[in-house]
């Protein structure tokens, strides 16, 4: 649906009535609000399918019992730079904060923080978690075992793979930071989901069948599977950042990965790692981020391809995004409020004020 | 060149050869030994675009005083967990086999050692360090700053970007271990070359034009540009990897980046990181090998799509090619040992013998 169709929400009245809606179902207050803030973000930095969008569903996943609503999230192994981080099975983004938060705290010791988890769940964009340290003038990484499985190996069938997303930021001076957030797969599912909602044709390279041909029609997106940036190697990518966040942490992947949209009650126990890097241990703070707007400023001021408008780097669309949504309220479509009223209703809780 | 027409040479004439050329040109012997060393690994693992292939650009970079021959590759800059290495304009091998080295010192006391290294230049291939820190039980990434470029960010017409490279190594019990070495290009300027040579078509995707049109004529690979994997997206991946290799270790990027295969006096102040990542700090290091064993054993033998014989994990047929080459020898075309027979010539050391 359009933005131009969609009313504008101020990002606060959001942020509350997630909240509200997950105190309802048993979240303590802190954790309930730790959650509603990082899913506006989300919403507000144009991530549209990890925000508020993704509300009845968590809300869905807790009353199954699938996710624990009062967790004792915890390091239960640390070094000098390093840690594991056991979730508890709690909501993906408050062990995601505990990780990028405890990544800071190592990296402002070692130069570097590298952290582990497992026993999470879904949180959200990856991006959410690489520009945490972004405060903390370090740099940022973040990988995750995506929450479904949509895409087989290079030359299978059999969709063992995740989209699992690489998300990378870096901090800049007066430019936006360079915020690079990109699963390994073409498009998203939710891409794709769009499309079959609108009824538009999908490009050839999107999705195969189980023949490995083209799938254009998107409705029919049940009968095939994503495909990889780059053939093997974006496989071969979703490989290994599958094996750095799942396996290495104890976490599921491959057969063991449960798809939290059609399972209400099954523990998901989703691995992430996270890094944050200390610009400091490698140059002057403000000469390096000069240096970045200095080359973000040179590769956008290049001689654009015909018909090319802007040269776009990553990271700009999202501080644009979150400039203007924060000024102007998250545009939500219509279906969607109409759902987080339903669920207002069902959970007997205030909707969102119009 | 097809391998059936080549001639097989062990791999210790070809270190021995390479370390010859190297002294006869300044290296003193222990650098020429470990130069070679590395490039004969590259060949050893398929990887012949970054074997002995390049013995003869390293010279002429060397005779034409682009490179130091007897660098004081120093750490600069050191913490618990990070350290930054100036390789003094010294072979790139020495300085990022000096830099895997420190990582995996670091890892060994902190659980993770990030590496940042500037003053390098071309190293070969980056799985040469990624996979160095498996032999100490742990996983090892690596990246770097391509000696050329080849690539514009998505939009442009100007290549202000290179192949920018990422290798993850992550350790298996009986499998080979998981190596992926890719090129944030759907393919390298080695294959468009290759397929010049041969006079055959490139596919669509491949290559542009600097009108946006494709070329699928490899001889007129020199009027375009390549292509990034998943379009914006290999070309964010080249831009974050490029600024976590050049510009965070005072390295060169984007305007800055000699291209080596043209310029043999001009400095190229190549940048690289490499990250070695201690396995226990995470998960018992039999455990954890044994789950990538069951993982990748379920990956290779899901269902297959029609046409597919063999579902192939990263790295292993690097695996078999090491261990195929080891046994009979390192395949070079007839072109190339006439290539470094002439440069022995010149360089008034003993040939390959036949």
């Amino acid at each position: 649906m359009a933005e131009t169709s969609a009313a504008r929400v101020p990002a606060d009245l959001l942020r509350a009535f997630a909240a509200r809606a997950f105190e309802r179902v048993g979240l303590p207050a802190p954790d309930a609000a730790a959650v509603a803030a990082l899913m506006v973000e989300a919403d507000l930095s144009g991530a549209d399918g990890h925000g508020i969008f993704r509300l009845p569903q968590y809300v869905r996943r807790i009353r199954g019992g699938a996710v624990n609503v009062r967790p004792d999230i915890r390091v239960v192994r640390r070094s000098a730079a390093t840690a594991l981080i056991d979730g508890d099975n709690g909501m993906g983004h408050l062990v995601m904060k505990r990780a990028a938060e405890t990544a800071v705290d190592l990296a402002r010791e070692a130069g570097v923080g590298w952290v582990g988890a497992r026993g999470s769940n879904h949180a959200g964009t990856a991006a959410l978690y690489a520009t945490l340290p972004l405060r903390h003038r370090m740099i940022g990484l973040c990988t995750s075992v995506a929450s479904a499985n949509h895409m087989p190996a290079w030359g299978s069938a059999e969709s063992l793979l995740g989209t699992n997303p690489l998300a990378v930021a870096i901090p800049a001076h007066d430019e936006p930071p360079v915020v690079l957030d990109m699963a390994t797969t073409v498009v998203s599912y939710g891409t794709v989901k769009k499309h079959a909602q609108r009824g538009e044709p999908m490009p050839e390279g999107w999705m195969v069948d189980r023949e490995g041909r083209p799938i254009t029609d998107a409705r029919r997106s049940g009968e095939g599977f994503l495909l990889p940036i780059g053939g093997y190697k974006g496989s071969g990518l979703a490989i290994v950042l599958g094996l750095l966040a799942g396996p290495l942490n104890g976490a599921a992947f491959g057969r063991g990965v449960v798809d939290f949209n059609n399972d209400d009650t099954s523990r998901a126990d989703t691995g992430h790692a996270v890094i944050a890097l200390d610009v400091e241990r490698f140059a002057p703070y403000e000469a390096f981020t000069r240096e970045v707007d200095r080359q973000v400023r040179e590769l956008r001021a290049s001689e654009r391809l015909p018909g090319v408008e802007t040269i776009r780097m990553p990271g700009e669309q999202r501080a644009r995004r979150i400039r203007e949504r924060t000024a102007e309220g998250v545009p939500l479509p219509a279906a969607l409020l109409e759902q987080l009223d339903r669920l207002a209703a069902d959970l007997g809780v205030a909707a969102l004020p119009r």
